[in-house]
């Protein structure tokens, strides 16, 4: 096979032996590089020909939460190009973890049997963490040990965001200036829409937002005003029946009750004691849940029930629009919608697995 | 090395990109030719060269449930070839599964990861269910991801019959008409034994099987029924003792202590409330569990004790019988019969190794 | 490459197709060959250029308890020389074992399936008890499968030995005679430093030993009365502050609570009850155990606080000394340490790569 990267590929020398933490480290230029290497990716897999770029690598899977999807993917995408795998398998909080080890030293110990760690953790920030671990170990070294953020709680999961920004692309070309793309659900907590916003105005998109939610899940003013301070409008409503005619892309995301009933917490606690609910001892905290609860019910079915895109609510949008979700999808999105075009979610799944072979490749320097 | 598949192995083709959910698949030419490439496998481990025959294939190996036998098999079987494994690690139930996804959904997505998933499940029919989902996804694509069923509660486990059955024929050679099969246990509930005298049958295999069990415990009558249509003589009787004497080979296995209380549990709930006791609701189940329990307890040792297979029990078998297990076998066997030419379940366990190699490169076109 | 190893490593042909069970099977010629097999794999490891010695050989991980350090350790070393990795994922003890299978059972069943098996088991002898389960398999071929021990709780853990001699050897010279090792800590308890003890008496360096613990957790006398019948001299103090200076290497192991109320329940069972802890049904060892947690309490607190090598102490310690510790260290070595240039305990964990790589290709044969 002849050289398959082309001299557009520089921009990826920039990934080399880089951590990847947050979108906000991509340029458009890195962005269409990278976009690029995985729809060739997406070529070899599917002819069955993927060129070795990682033999000789070691890929630690650190997952100190399950994430079978994340998981999985990452495994294959290491593997696909001849890489290897070694894998806590859910097993990191059973094993050092409760005998009490920071997460610094265990990232420290895992540098030492790896290449690259692929880090998911419950916890926000602790990928910038593992990254100032795996600093501190190489200073000697010339070759520091990249760590990947595979999610960190209410933090960023920027493979998840590269690979909706990639979707859509896929779907209507590297230009998607004009389109008009929609989040719905839990906007609030979504930490895939949070990424992918910030995404799209990263690389300049010229596109319209628009937010679907329930005003107590809207989404956080701060990522509206990163999007609007990129030139990127950003409309808000809470009307899925009125906005989704107008839509190229639909994200849905899962509405869960556990949020509704964290908002009602808050604001219960706040009335009644007069203190964020975090500061409540374990006493208080109960006496208010069942209250919360029942609060919250209401709203949670009315949320759950507006927003799920079934075959009534999809003969309202456009031929060519696609719908996507970060999955699992639960019950925003009936079985019954994936016979339709529109249904891309299980594209994005795949994409997934392309995207990160391409950002593997590069931040392991393996591209040739 | 020489071309290793002969001419008949063209009835491996139709194995090519299928689901295997059944012994009822198979026929008697694919299963000559899967059993000759089983040996083939057999001879290049012992050797220590295999061929790569799955080299740039990845294997899901999806766990509902952990069974380390079945699942360091076929995580051996694909990497003996040269394949990658991904692999949920019993992880699946405390992911995706407890967020709510759907089996289908799951499955979609190791499906857009994988080149096959090998599916254990503890419910029946979630292997098909699980072949469905596939199906779907892949509508538009030439090649679908075949589903192989590693074992689906009560339902099926095909491996298992299929090394069960290869194992006898590789002790008496391919024609094995003529051979007494004896059946041992707890047949009622034994997924391997339903399994293995429906595939006896479908191989037009001229033997006669004797089944020996409690009564509360005895072969469904449907499979006896199985295989009496299909020319296959079925024997039916309580005593070891008596029959051991005739068998050219014993298949034992397990007899669990619950199973004589669910089904004392379902006698009483008859006779208490008329009605079946999955229809009974817990206050009720729990009040009928100590009788059951009591009930039961004499029975299954009287069970326990008569269906042992020790040095003097082996005694009075033929010289040249063999002795099968589809493992774990707890009291079933002692292992101080281990070093008698006649246990062969060990052998069993390097023959499911075999068997899977085979089976994964022909459901994967792999052969050459 | 030209060939990497030297006729010196024929001495290595002793371990081929051997158990790797206790310290006590080392020579120092195989200690010498295998150190420089090690210093090898670290070439190669670092310049990204491993040879493929175990191409076609799998490996499986049989951990019946989590360590995530020594799974993964394992699965790299074994990757890393282009072997592949079967792993119950810390899954055995969910799977058959809780259906009753035998540890005989486990080890002869995974034995089909590999060409090694490491095991990490927490009773003590269990990987003795593995090796004649394969043993007992294996008695009529001619390639028996290696058992090799990652630690059987109160044990041994051979590899964490090695590594740590070899992490002496790698940055004091082949030759350490003359040098002043210090263990500190919990020596009761501490299966490494009892391990490390008896290899350095082995391998008849002539070194100096020093034992630094409180009263109840000195090293027991069999470890000292092995080394000095082999002319090693061993000195036994409290005092860490005294002693710190006159050390080339400080060895440094976990002090845990939980040992000092063992060692308490020990001593008033035998004061109230006259006899041993363990002879003492439920009850009567509840009634004991909040007296012994107070009476350990200040015990624990006085080791704890006594025992930390903070830069303070390290001021006293000499500027080529190096620290030692096998992980995870907790309390006993602050963060603030690891940017001392005697800080060696990551460099430790790095050679435990080498070792095991080493390990594996000799056990294997693999070496050419």
């Amino acid at each position: 096979m002849a050289a398959v990267y082309s001299a557009a590929d520089t921009h990826l020398k920039q990934l080399a032996y880089q951590h990847i933490l947050t979108v906000e480290q991509f340029t458009p230029e890195v962005l269409e590089s990278l976009f690029g290497l995985a729809q060739r990716m997406d070529r070899q897999v599917e002819t069955g020909h993927t060129e070795p770029l990682l033999a000789n690598r070691v890929i630690a899977n650190a997952f100190y939460e399950p994430s079978t999807r994340t998981d999985l993917s990452f495994q294959s995408a290491t593997q696909r190009l001849g890489g290897r795998v070694i894998s806590t398998a859910g097993g990191v909080q059973y094993s050092s973890v409760t005998k009490g080890e920071s997460l610094h030293d265990t990232i420290k110990t895992i540098d030492c049997y790896a290449d690259a760690i692929v880090l998911r953790h419950p916890t926000r920030g602790s990928a910038r963490e593992a990254a100032e671990a795996a600093d501190a170990l190489r200073m000697s070294l010339h070759r520091p040990t990249p760590i990947i953020n595979a999610g960190d709680g209410t933090g960023e999961h920027p493979t998840q965001a590269l690979l909706d920004l990639y979707t859509i692309k896929d779907r209507f070309g590297a230009n998607i200036d004009g389109l008009t793309i929609g989040f719905l659900g839990d906007l609030r907590n979504g930490r895939t829409v949070h990424s992918l916003i910030k995404l799209l105005a990263i690389d300049h998109c010229h596109v319209k937002v628009v937010c679907i939610a329930p005003e107590s899940l809207s989404m956080p003013s701060e990522y509206v005003e990163f999007a609007r301070s990129r030139e990127m409008p950003v409309e808000e409503t809470q009307d899925l029946q009125e906005a989704i005619g107008g839509l190229d892309v639909l994200y849905v995301t899962r509405v869960q009750r556990e949020r509704f009933v964290a908002q009602e917490m808050d604001d219960l606690s706040a009335k009644v004691y007069g203190m964020p609910v975090d500061a409540l001892d374990a006493q208080r905290k109960d006496a208010l849940r069942p209250l919360a609860e029942q609060n919250a019910a209401q709203e949670y079915l009315a949320a759950r029930d507006t927003y799920v895109v079934d075959p009534m609510m999809l003969s309202q949008a456009r031929k060519n629009m696609i719908l996507l979700h970060p999955l699992p999808r639960v019950n925003a999105i009936p079985e019954e919608v994936d016979t339709d075009d529109r249904a891309y979610y299980f594209r994005q799944v795949q994409n997934g697995l392309y995207i990160r072979m391409a950002l593997l490749a590069s931040v392991l320097d393996c591209l040739r």
